[in-house]
């Protein structure tokens, strides 16, 4: 019996598609970790903290239970996922528990049992914001996106390293040029790599920049050459997703034609 | 003899490729609602309002009365867009004022009503501009960009979901780093998320900035990892926007060929 | 004779990939054009214009004559591009005479002759500059992208036109938040518009910020959700680029395979 | 003997996918080349040379002494590429010498020796950093990057070129219009490229601003029409990325269906 009951809660939790209360469940999750995220951003604020201590404290109380018992359930039925190697259910949880999403959902919960241990630092409250990749659970396009993130992972990190590489190479140049005139700034390579950065990105603060004719000239040189090299990993990204679509969609029109021909 | 009139005047106003004085129609309302933007816009400066306050006034007027009378025709002539329902025109009607396109035409013309009653709000002066979304109607490749927007909506929110997650990451990170060295600008994760969003877009104000060793560090990681994702939206637009151009390319080309080849 | 002199001019000028001779002249007028819009960047400068006045003098006649002697050698041996309509050889050269090309080399001497008539206007300086556009004539890949531009045209007018309709909407936006706070930035429709523009376009120069919380708010939803606006042109016009390279290629395969088919 | 030992080494060095001892080594070169790069970075921060001195020193000779042995066995071992013309080997040696990887890896060697001999430029030091590129040797996706841009070399240098034409066009305009009110920044056309290419690339620093109201109304032109070239390169490359890797992935397909059918 014990079985049948994980059976119908592994349905409404991992295939929550296929049942109405599955569907209710999961949303009330969604909404649940989306108020918890709104309500730990909020809370950091002194003066809205004060104002709604308890509501902050009982919010999170409550979110740290569900979550709890939500990732001992998706534990416990895990083995549903697959039956081959009944005989070893502790194996399989194992597995289970070193999944991506798995720690996602420990590490979501940990920093609140440190809290409420009264290790009450800043970086552990800010830990608790975790929990919003909870959320890439529950979306479609999500998958589709870590999926075009898995593929093309190696030449988005080639193209950042391309990045990087432009940037040693430009704090380096303004350090020859403008090292003595802006020593603060640029008196050394590791110092001007946050003008570099922030130049070859496109982002542009404008709080250090090079003054001198051949420093601007220099920076001049830098942009344009380098530009491009910042918007290459979501051009990659944007590239490789739309090729994933389409590859999508020829399979799904392939499997329907087969369909189709093997009918007749 | 109302109906050919009812008829006449739809194809005058929505298939204007048909006619010429249904083109004629329509330039002469999109350049009604051109200068009628140009106007609302300029009018915002006090010292062009106080000059021309009169011909703003009449200018508002006359759209007003063309874009009330635009209105109450379309709805009028909507009923000839699908004949099957003919015994009840009212629900037809209920039908088409729902639609996107006849709710901006509604809401373009209600602020300027409320402005004529007295409810002179800085507000309602704004919203007149809502009018420029009329323009929307009477371009092809318009069209095109909104099937597109349509088409890929979902992956692009997922896109901008992905960028606001990190968006409160990038936030909560400087506010842990710098929050104690410059708390109006980083003592919270909100106030932080100002700095962040300007950031992480590339905008890069540069009116807040990180001014520790450790902060730039921080924000060298969170520019070079996450300065991709904001172009990510603009990326899959592009990509869906030529798919669907070459998908429409063939499916016409398609249709050629099918009637090319019926001919022989 | 003249005419075997008209179309050897026409080789050597239109056709420069066929001769040695055409070459030469080529590259020449090339780096003439090169050498002419750098002195005149740099003769801007009063210390430089001062030093070498005389050179700059001399340059810039050199460089009229040349382009002057071309412009009416191009007009000249232009009905040698169509052969048909030989009777009427004014029409043609008059034709020519309104290409983009023909008018981009008229504009390009037309300033230094009325410098030369004494108007001595910073504009009229700065307008030989036009002679930049000179260079497009001797570059295949700038054909290329001249080609896709006139391609995606409409629907980059169409992005860039959306993204108007977003400058107007933003300004509009902060113009009701913080006009009464920023009076000389945003006291106006108009007057917020620079600051619409430099943050939807991701410039962000930071010379004008929003600074309530409210203002910022509405700044983070405008750059959010208009950020991917302005790269879309360059996305748009990518993709096409792209599609145009396929289509020549397969176009070359093509008429490849039918050439190797009719050979067997 | 000393050919086999050879053949080995050639094996080693740049077959290193074949055995486990090449993989090694090459593993060892990588982390090596990196420990350099960063510490050559670091000591350029006076504090921490000072502190590490002797540690950089002994970090340099080491570095200089493998890099050296690695560049003479490369030299030795590279007539194993091509077995063709083994009576002249020199020949050989001295075409490997002038490929790009080989150049890197003296342009990596020399500074140091420069070093060494007591010319301690501040220029030498960072031209060690050239080391850098030696890493690019051990990346597939790398290398995949540096075959598209060779491809689309062409295309990116006209987009380029384009940018730069805005520029010139841009910084011209803005000379005009501001050139009395900032004669320090506009002045001249080559003072006002600084702002025209920051502007053009959205980095925009905000240290040079136009402020009169034309001037800000030319700047939003300039930014509206162009924001979308700088852009391009980068989408160019994305876009030739995505089709480099969808042409070898389907020329892999081919030969598999072709081996398959053979097999038949």
């Amino acid at each position: 019996m014990s079985e049948t009951r994980r059976k119908w809660l592994y349905q409404v939790l991992e295939k929550s598609h296929n049942s109405t209360f599955g569907y209710v469940i999961n949303i009330s999750l969604m909404v649940l970790i989306f108020l918890n995220v709104v309500s730990i951003v909020a809370a950091s604020e002194q003066s809205i903290h004060d104002k709604y201590a308890v509501f902050f404290r009982w919010m999170d109380l409550f979110a740290l239970v569900v979550f709890t018992i939500e990732y001992f359930m998706r534990i416990w039925v895990s083995i549903e996922r697959e039956s081959k190697d009944e005989r070893r259910p502790i194996m399989t949880r194992l597995r289970y528990m070193i999944t991506p999403m798995a720690l996602v959902d420990l590490l979501a919960i940990l920093p609140s049992y440190l809290l409420f241990l009264g290790h009450d630092f800043l970086i552990l409250r800010a830990l608790r914001l975790i929990r919003v990749f909870k959320l890439t659970r529950y979306s479609r396009s999500m998958e589709l996106l870590t999926t075009v993130f898995k593929q093309e992972a190696e030449t988005i990190l080639s193209a950042i390293f391309v990045l990087m590489i432009l940037i040693v190479i430009s704090a380096s140049g303004i350090h020859i040029v403008e090292g003595k005139i802006q020593p603060e700034e640029f008196g050394s390579i590791p110092r001007a790599l946050w003008w570099a950065t922030v130049t070859l990105t496109t982002v542009g603060y404008g709080d250090v920049v090079p003054v001198t004719g051949i420093g601007r000239a220099l920076g001049i040189l830098i942009v344009i050459t380098g530009v491009g090299m910042a918007a290459l990993p979501a051009g990659i990204l944007a590239a490789g997703f739309t090729s994933e679509v389409t590859r999508r969609r020829e399979h799904f029109k392939t499997a329907l034609m087969v369909w189709v021909e093997d009918g007749t």
